[in-house]
């Protein structure tokens, strides 16, 4: 059972992520710093510190909290009937997601500091890693069962589809006229080029 | 005619955009000051500000020079003789060279500062734009030929293109198994079954 201090902590938790997001969105991740996110949420310090010692923790819940969102959309995939229909879905859905703002200018933001900071990449490859490897699993579960045909490999398959995901984001990132309904559309098209039909 | 002051020009040019691109992968471009930029290339203020008056006159530079390696990509397309396969092969490469290192790392810091900057959001659009107006053009010349048939709109496969390139980017970015060659690969995959065969 959940105490009231639980019930705090969790409190208090959303209350630092959801500072510290906009705190990323507006000034971007290297330049803001804790102090600024202690501001934001209107914390001291110690209070701030207690859940999130680091910038690095913060990006590691966030990171998690988006990953809790791709799981749901995985269970569907799971209990989906028409597998190819399904997959398209799915992929359509990430596109669409993957398009979202502000939290697409924050995964750039977190795709930059990656590349330095050896922590925020870890914790990012290990996000991309479970989704590949779920959405993989599922795939090779599909195919066996022979309720999917697939012109490439189910990893190539899975691989294809966060690779999508992402280029569409970039691109839609530049673009404002292209928009995450022609994201989705484009990457459904994809995905389905790759399925054998009848 | 070159005078020998033209020459000198073009070199301080070339130290000053090689030493900017040295610390913007090494220290991300966000926290990378003019200042540093005048260090890594041993010059004076004076000397680096007569050139570029500012970080964005650099990066306007650096993603010109990117450009020309793509424009030179885009007239081999245009005197190839069998349109197909050189689209295949141009989206293959376009995957290469944007999984190069450290060539993509600076791509996402850029992509990042974008974000919150409207004068660099503005020179990557215009990139991006010219490539997928080029690549949509050719691609609507070949159709009309009808030496190429695809399954998509012309522009919806030039945006494709583009997409690609994006994801298989970040994606490589994050899981370095993956791989240039693994990445124009799958880019190629995705490319060839848009194009009708026989």
């Amino acid at each position: 059972m959940r105490t009231p201090d639980d019930k705090l902590a969790a409190r208090r938790r959303e209350q630092i992520l959801a500072a510290a997001y906009r705190c990323f969105v507006r000034t971007g991740f290297h330049s803001t710093g804790m102090k600024a996110i202690c501001t934001e949420a209107g914390l001291s310090p110690g209070a701030v510190y207690r859940y999130f010692p680091g910038k690095s923790d913060i990006i590691s819940a966030l990171v998690a909290s988006e990953q809790k969102h791709v799981d749901r959309a995985l269970e569907k995939l799971a209990s989906a009937k028409d597998p190819a229909k399904a997959l398209v879905r799915f992929a359509g859905q990430l596109a669409k997601d993957a398009c979202k703002e502000p939290e697409n200018i924050l995964a750039t933001e977190i795709f930059a500091e990656a590349c330095r900071d050896q922590q925020i990449a870890a914790i990012l490859r290990a996000s991309e890693q479970a989704l590949v490897e779920a959405l993989h699993r599922w795939i090779v579960s599909a195919v066996q069962a022979k309720t999917l045909a697939l012109h490439i490999k189910p990893l190539d398959m899975a691989q294809l589809v966060v690779s999508l995901g992402y280029g569409v984001s970039s691109y839609h990132l530049l673009d404002q006229r292209f928009g995450a309904s022609k994201a989705a559309e484009l990457v459904q098209q994809a995905v389905k080029a790759q399925i054998q039909h009848g």
